[in-house]
């Protein structure tokens, strides 16, 4: 009369299994996102010499281009079947609605590099162009990396998504700052505005580094810290200054523009190499994490068999419906005493209810470490949201709009993310008093 | 060249089954949701009889226990079988890691059901020791009623339950409103901490039912005004003010303890008529969602196959390497007028990208939409959390836990749910601090 169904035991398993199925689409996620962290390495590259090839008219860096663009079709190649591999195995469907149309959206950009790529090899279109395209191609892709940041089930892994995405962001911005430096260099001379939105890209970089910084280990951001005192760093921090100094206009060697390439292109590629240490340890803490939970269940199994052949002390209730340190009856006196001896040992099962509140415990632990980390990334997509509302609303730039939503922010005395939070609010408050 | 892989079409599709597989799971939990319901009413009802019996001395509700009994076994098996069908079928497993375990304490709780009445049958247990056990049973069954709210992936849906999971709530703090005032006047007088409780438990189902009426639609507002203006409500509210005229320890005749049973018993049946309303409603609407999911799939494939017929109009982009307006290199000016003349036009698909992009466009809304409705629950679990912390850390019942909760919100001029976090927040640091 005292013992356990077997549909509750099948139920425990299920539980079990089902952490397992989540870890396991979670480790393929992880698989694509360290192939899409190539493939927008290899477009940055390219955007990069596309731009030099296209300012130039055509006469530098053809050949690295042709190179470049072998490159960049490997990395793709690679990411297209493991999409198809991973997400469109038969008719059965395993990813997660958000993740997929981004991906969709990552391929539409990704299906139209070859006219890109022709309208460069024919200069059929402007340098700035090029490099717009190549931004939404790059944005495209770091959108499927939060997506799978946001749609992850575990604390570290999501820990890390949220690392290396924002480390992703980072570079990306430093690789636009290097596409605006060079343009400044080729007209030989910076004005106020190109000067703000260098400083707006720097700014950029720094707040994504922050959020790296919160979410990396210790052996990444020790990575990170080295780098900031890279010669390469320091010289392009000279060169940041320099600029700086052209704000009012006067002239500069255009020719400096290849020291300010080299310099930028040489951090970047160490950025590179910290990318790859974070996906590096995302596919191995995933890969570990399916390990674990498979283990934990074998021992789940192993319990299940041991105490069913055993007679349960009497020490520990038998049954949430007689556990004191469970909430019963509103407003009687709680009895917490059984809770704490028992948090003192738990890796001893004496009975089924002992396992089951172990593996509750768990769970719950869990979710309390990812709710954390999702906070972080709530913030990031309402700063997004609201960003593009203002520039839909005001005509701003994604500069510009970062600025207003910042100062606005700054005046209120409340957290850019709570700005962002009050804009979202308020275009939705106007949408529902517009008339249908 | 300009054409769309085919890779891309079969992942805007897999977007879609993706969607439609998460309906479908969803529609499976309302209805595990929907038993679960009807359970819950079952068990507060033999709760009720049971302490009856138990007070009386075995002498009263014996024959309305049996018959009762029969009624709460029938509504366990028919949850029992659905369990079964919809999450355990064959080696699949389709649940939710925290909902099947949710599932499996629920479980733990019935599989002792038996024993619980045993002990009723043979007086070996107090009627408030029976009642506690009741409480927990319910708790667990209301828990899983909370994840399936939680994990739920469409806002309409996770709406209704919210409501649905407050409303159960309600009821719940209602059941026990009855149970502690038929100990009162069992006891022919009501001390200061008993009046304390009772108005602490009318505090917290109003607060429920505040949640309830925020989540609910007009025909459901009306039916609990329509409640609230009942005459079992009325006689109610009446004798709740004579009880707390008592507090002092006047005597009270025990014979009025039937009729405060019998309206209180009235008041509860009323509501679970709106309960039962909100469980058809949630079937309902889940149904339908996944009929218009598939209907949706359905016209894309339409689609798709007609744009392959068809030449692209030339006065959208193409692609999104090249729609101005989504967010490029960072600085540039940006241009949102293609996209307002889309939004005003969101049926007309044009390209394959125009379909692609009005997917987006309703993925984000109503991932927007679950976020303020998944608000509402992770303050939920923050409070229910805080309030377990100080339970254990000052050794305080339920009722006192939500009370210091409150003072200190109040104190700090804050609202409970930040409170909560602040409460979780120096408990986790604390748990850091402490030396290994």
């Amino acid at each position: 009369m005292s013992g356990h169904s077997d549909t509750t035991k099948r139920f425990l398993l299920a539980a079990k299994h089902a952490e397992i199925s989540a870890l396991q689409h979670l480790a393929s996620n992880c698989q694509v996102v360290s192939s899409i962290c190539e493939l927008i390495h290899q477009f940055q590259k390219e955007r990069g010499i596309s731009n030099i090839f296209l300012s130039s008219g055509c006469e530098r860096f053809a050949q690295q281009r042709r190179v470049q663009i072998v490159e960049s079709r490997d990395a793709e190649d690679l990411l297209r079947s493991q999409l198809l591999a991973k997400y469109l195995v038969g008719d059965e469907i395993t990813g997660n609605m958000r993740l997929l149309n981004s991906v969709t959206l990552a391929l539409q950009g990704m299906d139209h590099v070859g006219v890109l790529r022709y309208k460069v090899e024919h200069q059929a279109i402007s340098a700035l162009e090029s490099t717009q395209a190549y931004c939404r191609l790059v944005a495209g892709l770091l959108a499927v990396v939060f997506e799978a940041a946001d749609v992850a089930s575990d604390p570290t892994i999501t820990r890390l998504l949220v690392a290396l995405f924002n480390f992703i962001q980072a570079k990306e911005y430093a690789g636009q700052e290097r596409a605006w430096g060079a343009m400044g260099f080729a007209k030989s001379h910076f004005d106020h505005s190109l000067c703000e939105r260098l400083e707006q890209l720097q700014h950029s970089q720094l707040h994504s580094f922050d959020t790296f910084i919160e979410f990396a280990n210790q052996n990444e951001r020790q990575l990170w810290l080295d780098l900031e005192k890279h010669s390469s760093t320091i010289a392009l921090n000279q060169m940041r200054s320099m600029i700086q100094q052209l704000a009012d206009g006067s002239p500069i060697d255009s020719g400096i523009s290849e020291i300010w390439y080299e310099l930028a292109t040489e951090r970047i590629d160490q950025m590179h190499l910290i990318e790859q240490q974070l996906a590096i340890r995302l596919l191995k803490v995933a890969k570990q994490r399916v390990k674990i939970a498979n283990e934990e269940l074998h021992s789940h199994k192993k319990r299940l068999q041991k105490l069913a052949t055993m007679t349960a002390s009497q020490d520990s209730p038998l049954s949430m419906l007689f556990d004191a340190s469970l909430p019963g009856l509103h407003g009687s006196e709680s009895n917490t005493e059984h809770k704490k001896s028992h948090t003192d040992s738990l890796a001893v099962h004496h009975s089924f209810y002992d396992l089951l509140r172990d593996q509750s415990e768990h769970i719950r632990k869990m979710s309390e470490e990812l709710n954390n980390a999702k906070r972080t990334i709530a913030e990031q997509k309402q700063i997004d949201r609201a960003k593009l509302l203002l520039m839909q609303q005001l005509g701003h730039s994604e500069a510009l709009a970062y600025r207003t939503l910042q100062k606005r922010a700054m005046d209120q005395k409340i957290r850019i993310a709570d700005m962002a939070e009050l804009v979202i609010k308020a275009a939705q408050d106007e949408l529902q008093m517009k008339p249908c």
